[in-house]
């Protein structure tokens, strides 16, 4: 079939054939079917959908156009985890030492920050010398060492999607779940994992607005995780207001030293508990714990007995990081200026808008606008109260970190947009961990 | 608004403001919106479609991205007739000069032929000489000269669609009626005619196979000419057998010879009686008669005086033919062998299915598989039995002209396929021209 006869199809809403899918996906990424004809096969996809199997022939698809890992040559389950990106989601950095500290191996790529989401390589790379860009060799190389490692995708990792992603970007097809999901799960298992834990935000930070739109993406990774001989799970978790206290990436690597230390601190309390959870999924799935309760319990003792903190600061050291850092918080980049934001009335805090909470650290230059733009790692935001909080008239919600005061003004302008303060607390309590999809026995 | 966010904006079903479609057809003809972006877009639209302002829109946008003629500085009401195509359809040589000769101008510009569907250009260019390829200016002299013209589209016309065409052919979005409506009446319209006549066929050999989808975009399309101020009707006509006798180039302008001279072939009754239908429309909107039988009646008087054919042959010679050429079917290029197709049973034609007899004239050399095939004037088929008839086993049923006798053999096949013989004739007789789609008052 030619490509246009492909287009066709999908247009007319039939399915493709894996043969289809695999045909038009290497030939895309070879360059044998110009951007225009993948760009209408795209927007066909978004308004016609794809039906599971397809959805199962994309990814692997995809998967198959670059090179997947192989860590057969290292003994144990292979675990990672996937959020589809919100504001202060910083969890990646407590989980890959918890989970490898209980005895899994956590191979994780990341990506970097745009817009109003910041990116794991990003805080990562606020701590000084540490180093995203491993080769393979590398990679592997880390993870055998200290069994976790978190590093940015190399360019033999699925290009096809890179290709179709930067397509995406420009003629509006990203918002498809199908995409999505190729687009997610291909990437993930071809890091050679065995099970997969997936964190699927929903709420006005997220990308999708309503649980049921995550529901849906959640089932579809799911289903396509398990075509794929994996063991998936996929927790449907709150994105209304920002995960723990910090936004920028030097302040959210201390939130996650300080709760790898085991301080507990109020306004880090969600972070501290998504953590932990997601841990539990991945040492339930990986074969390290018979319940999901008793995979949170192990989480806990790793944090307890500082094995954690000591498996993240082997990790940085492996990668970089000076043999002098030693998680004290003042081994990280601070902002030379403060400046705090008040409330302006009496109340409770009724929500707060986390795009624009994401936005106020982005125009202090903690994240990027385009793709090439420069991070300031040190500033940002600590948020003082969340969403529920009882607040007094000129009392301080939070601190804003900054370096350029000329963007002072506008980052306290989008917190005020940010935080509404009513007369009442909101009526139903945040719900932190909604939903979980999996088809696993119990 | 950036391109993406038109696009996202029809992928949600939006409608977009006069300025936005503008902007998108400006930029995407000088090259600022590029190829894969305009695809993804047009997808949306096949799928969402368009309303009737926007659609109005995109027609004006594509009309304004090149050059209009100007023929105000000639008397009269300019005509033109638009069939949307089908096999043996070659009204156009018949219509022109009986319209110019009731006193109307008509300066039609023509297309060629692809794939089972021949072009007017192509049979016109079997007359020895016939020239299609006329400046603007020559355009304007021919016409004023015998007051028809038939040539082929500049580059200065529509630049838009054509670029918009070659995209939407290779991208599986060409079924869209507002694109079709578009591109359609943006040409003619282009024109600078004051009144326009649409065919719209509907069957087995049309575009449009089912009558309501072709009453849908000749709605649209009438509803887009009155935008622009032009009296527009449109026939509803059948494309369910070929019309006519011939299917081939210079066959079929021995056929229009034939009707223009008076010839009465029942084979060819229903190319006689469309042609003058649509002439008796193009005499009533153009203003020349009062009522349609009125201007039918001053199309067969065209016919019966002789002025018809005289209008003809002027406008060949005007154009380049030969001074001897004088319309005997001996002057036009004749294939070297024939060979009959017959019937293989007794019975009666149940159906002629169009695009198996376009078939077999483009592989017997005749038409076009791509845009720079050669053609073969001289080939075609001649039918001597059409739909309802009845036969005898062994009876001829169509004669083939061939030069290549490789070919015949599958023309053969074609046409077996095409005929279908069965014990009873139709329930139905045809019903040569359907609704028609007009707002005038009577």
């Amino acid at each position: 079939m030619r490509p246009v006869d492909l287009i066709r199809k999908k247009r007319d809403g039939g399915e493709h054939s894996r043969e289809e899918v695999f045909s038009l996906v290497e030939s895309f990424t070879c360059g044998n079917v110009p951007d225009y004809q993948m760009s209408a096969w795209l927007m066909a996809v978004v308004l016609r959908g794809l039906t599971n199997s397809e959805t199962a022939a994309l990814t692997e698809a995809m998967l198959r156009s670059g090179r997947v890992m192989d860590l057969s040559a290292l003994p144990g389950a292979k675990v990672d985890k996937h959020s589809t990106g919100g504001v202060g989601d910083k969890t990646s950095l407590i989980l890959a030492p918890v989970v490898a500290a209980g005895g899994l191996r956590v191979p994780m790529i990341s990506g970097r920050g745009l817009g109003h989401t910041g990116g794991t390589l990003d805080k990562l790379e606020s701590i000084p010398g540490f180093n995203v860009n491993l080769s393979p060799a590398d990679f592997v190389k880390v993870l055998g060492a200290c069994s976790c490692v978190m590093a940015g995708q190399t360019a033999e990792i699925v290009p096809a999607d890179k290709k179709m992603y930067a397509l995406r970007d420009v003629t509006g097809t990203v918002e498809s779940p199908a995409l999505i999901c190729a687009s997610i799960m291909s990437k993930k298992l071809a890091e050679g994992i065995d099970a997969l834990v997936l964190d699927v935000k929903t709420g006005s930070g997220a990308f999708m607005k309503r649980p049921e739109e995550a529901e849906h993406l959640a089932k579809m990774m799911v289903a396509t995780g398990e075509r794929m001989g994996k063991r998936v799970a996929a927790l449907i978790t709150d994105m209304d207001q920002p995960l723990g206290r910090a936004v920028g990436n030097s302040l959210e690597v201390r939130e996650c030293l300080e709760v790898l230390r085991g301080d507990r601190q109020p306004m880090s309390d969600d972070l501290r508990s998504l953590s932990l959870e997601l841990a539990a999924w991945m040492f339930y799935l990986g074969g390290r714990a018979e319940t999901v309760p008793a995979g949170r319990s192990l989480g806990e003792r790793m944090i307890d007995s500082g094995e954690a903190l000591r498996k993240f600061l082997e990790m940085c050291r492996l990668q970089g990081a000076a043999p002098s850092f030693d998680g004290r918080p003042d081994r990280l980049p601070l902002a030379e200026h403060t400046a705090g934001f008040k409330a302006s009335a009496e109340g409770f805090i009724e929500s707060i808008h986390c795009e624009q909470v994401g936005l106020a650290s982005l125009v202090l230059g903690g994240g990027r606008n385009k793709q090439d733009d420069v991070i300031d790692h040190a500033v940002g935001l600590e948020l003082h109260k969340k969403t529920g909080v009882a607040v007094k008239s000129g009392e301080l919600i939070a601190t804003v970190h900054y370096n350029n005061s000329a963007m002072l003004s506008g980052a306290l302008l989008l917190l005020k947009e940010a935080y509404r303060i009513g007369p009442k607390p909101p009526d139903r309590p945040r719900q932190l961990v909604g939903k979980v999809i999996h088809t696993l026995k119990s």
